[in-house]
């Protein structure tokens, strides 16, 4: 690791203090060197906050005048929901910018830059560029795809099962694995499950972190009929988040009008076939501002995921155990590909242990 | 890794030469060690050849008198196949013995050593034993468990799924994955499937290595009825490993004599149930020498090997895929576990790449 990719992964490290509250804006962190050393630290705390270059500046232990800027996306150049970043930095007397990425939206993109070197700054881009983009794979699918960043969660024993034939689903990874789920909770902007985990599970849909409080997304229940019960715990939990019903217009009008008396927000996405159209309901979320959707659903639910082209990625965990039984849930059903070579590639898979588990992760868009 | 973990490692490493050649006879290999310097090294080549021991001091590049012996296996203090290894050790005039691990059977257990040490020989046992347990886990087992080691192999989507619903299977995994069965192929005694595995796919069950002649296993097929055709691949190849159909008197008597006649060996072990006794099956294995059975069956035969308790270690591919299919076959079937916390543990788990996949493997016993 040379000093530039120090520094910033030190960038990177701050932005991720960020993480579930600056959606749908990125992650960001900065950090301004002189002499070698550190002098200004700063990270994009959450929406409506000061931008991260901003809060280095306002955090500077000396002058900044004649210092690097490492930032691990291209800073701003217009007016949006504070100044632009880009002539602040000009403004303070920085003298050299070391970005990771550049601004992923089209429009935009490299207009920051341009501005730093207009002003006789030197401009440095693509130091850590992965690394940055992992970081901010929401964001930047939010910004140039227009939709939602959907995460398809599932968790299955050895021999592919999600539950026993009985339905027993308790549990089926280690508390490890479990709480890096609420981790994932914390971290994006709604939860989707379909009515089927409401009706067997009747689940609350929070977050629960062992060590700190935790922000709730927004709750999404896909239920085409308008089945959810009116005392289920999504519905009257005592959290702050919001729940989103996704219907169809098959729902019954009196039943409606009760749940949105109870708070509920409801969408109607009609799909040809009566069900939920998933797409739609993606476009939906987009206007709502919801950059990401953990989806924790059941088989069925899955398959019209990943039928529908709308999941990003696929956080797949793996517990050491055998569970047996022909009838036994599996984490994708509805029809599935005829032949094994029309099945669903992961791409840029990564696997991670927690305790005796494992997460097998990757990207199918 | 200190002088005598490196001088094992080197040990286990020749030991490994004689995968699949051996059994079932350990894996041993041996070094010996002059002044900081390898002198001699040899290993245990197959059944019947020289032990390792032996082997590295008919190598000798010179006297290996007053050396240092590094073995993986407590040497043999009894005549079997060949003369006791401890005696050959003390006439040579080697000064010091490390070892690995002691011989597994009870009855020896330690005589070589005290063997040794009568003969005024330094005895240091236990140097990398983990791996030399890991390395001898199929002698091991056949020698303390009286029954072959039995290997679940399996390999699924990551939707846990090993065909798609209309049972195509070709392939769930890459080429590495599928390679790397052979290369447990050709170390296995023997290789169990179902008659459906037979009547669906008519596989060879050979060995078949890319770079080098593999020797295949003793090919099993577990058929209650004697339903296998006798124009099956599995009867008709002309592999030199024989063929076993494990039945019951269930089969047919005509049947049987003409499955005989093509070379079949018949062992008929009746359950219960009138299905294959699966555990009185490996007793019958065990008499034949057979230490060790890859089982690489269907979702039935998996349950009914998991449930009679005959498995020993899984070894689980698992393919960055998603196919679907509520329907599609899985691993283990069977009626399973009622609840989640019955399911079998999978314990000392490791997970290891190959390519775009992974295999997940771990003991049961």
């Amino acid at each position: 690791m040379n000093e530039n990719e120090f520094f910033m992964s030190r960038a990177i490290k701050l932005a991720k203090n960020g993480w579930g509250k600056t959606n749908p804006n990125p992650l960001v962190g900065a950090v301004v060197v002189k002499d070698g050393k550190i002098i200004a630290e700063g990270f994009h705390r959450a929406l409506g906050c000061p931008h991260a270059e901003v809060e280095a500046f306002n955090n500077a232990k000396e002058d900044v005048a004649g210092g690097t800027l490492y930032v691990n996306l291209e800073p701003c150049s217009h007016y949006g929901r504070t100044p632009p970043c880009a002539q602040k930095i000009i403004d303070v007397g920085i003298k050299k910018v070391v970005a990771a990425i550049k601004d992923p939206n089209p429009k935009v993109s490299g207009r920051g830059f341009q501005m730093l070197r207009d002003a006789g700054i030197e401009v440095d881009v693509g130091v850590l560029e992965e690394e940055a983009i992992r970081l901010n794979e929401i964001f930047i699918n939010y910004i140039v795809r227009k939709k939602p960043f959907v995460i398809l969660k599932t968790a299955m024993t050895l021999d592919g099962k999600i539950a026993t034939a009985s339905g027993d689903s308790k549990w089926v990874t280690g508390e490890k694995a479990r709480n890096f789920v609420h981790v994932i909770r914390d971290r994006v902007a709604a939860i989707m499950v379909g009515i089927n985990t409401v009706l067997k599970d009747n689940p609350y849909l929070t977050t629960r972190l062992p060590d700190k409080e935790g922000s709730d997304p927004v709750r999404i229940v896909v239920d085409s009929k308008g089945a959810i019960p009116l005392d289920s715990n999504v519905v009257n939990s005592d959290s702050k988040a919001g729940v989103i019903l996704a219907t169809t217009s098959r729902i019954d009008k009196e039943k409606e009008k009760m749940l949105i008396d109870k708070g509920v927000k409801i969408i109607k996405a009609d799909g040809s076939d009566g069900r939920v159209d998933l797409k739609l309901l993606m476009d939906e979320l987009y206007k709502l501002e919801i950059d990401s959707v953990l989806l924790e659903g059941g088989g069925t639910l899955n398959s019209s995921a990943i039928s529908s082209g709308i999941v990003d990625k696929v956080m797949c965990f793996i517990s050491p155990k055998i569970v047996g039984g022909e009838n036994a849930p599996t984490s994708v059903e509805g029809i599935g590909a005829l032949r094994m070579c029309e099945a669903i590639g992961v791409k840029n898979i990564s696997v991670i242990k927690f305790g005796e588990d494992i997460l097998f992760e990757g990207y199918i868009n």
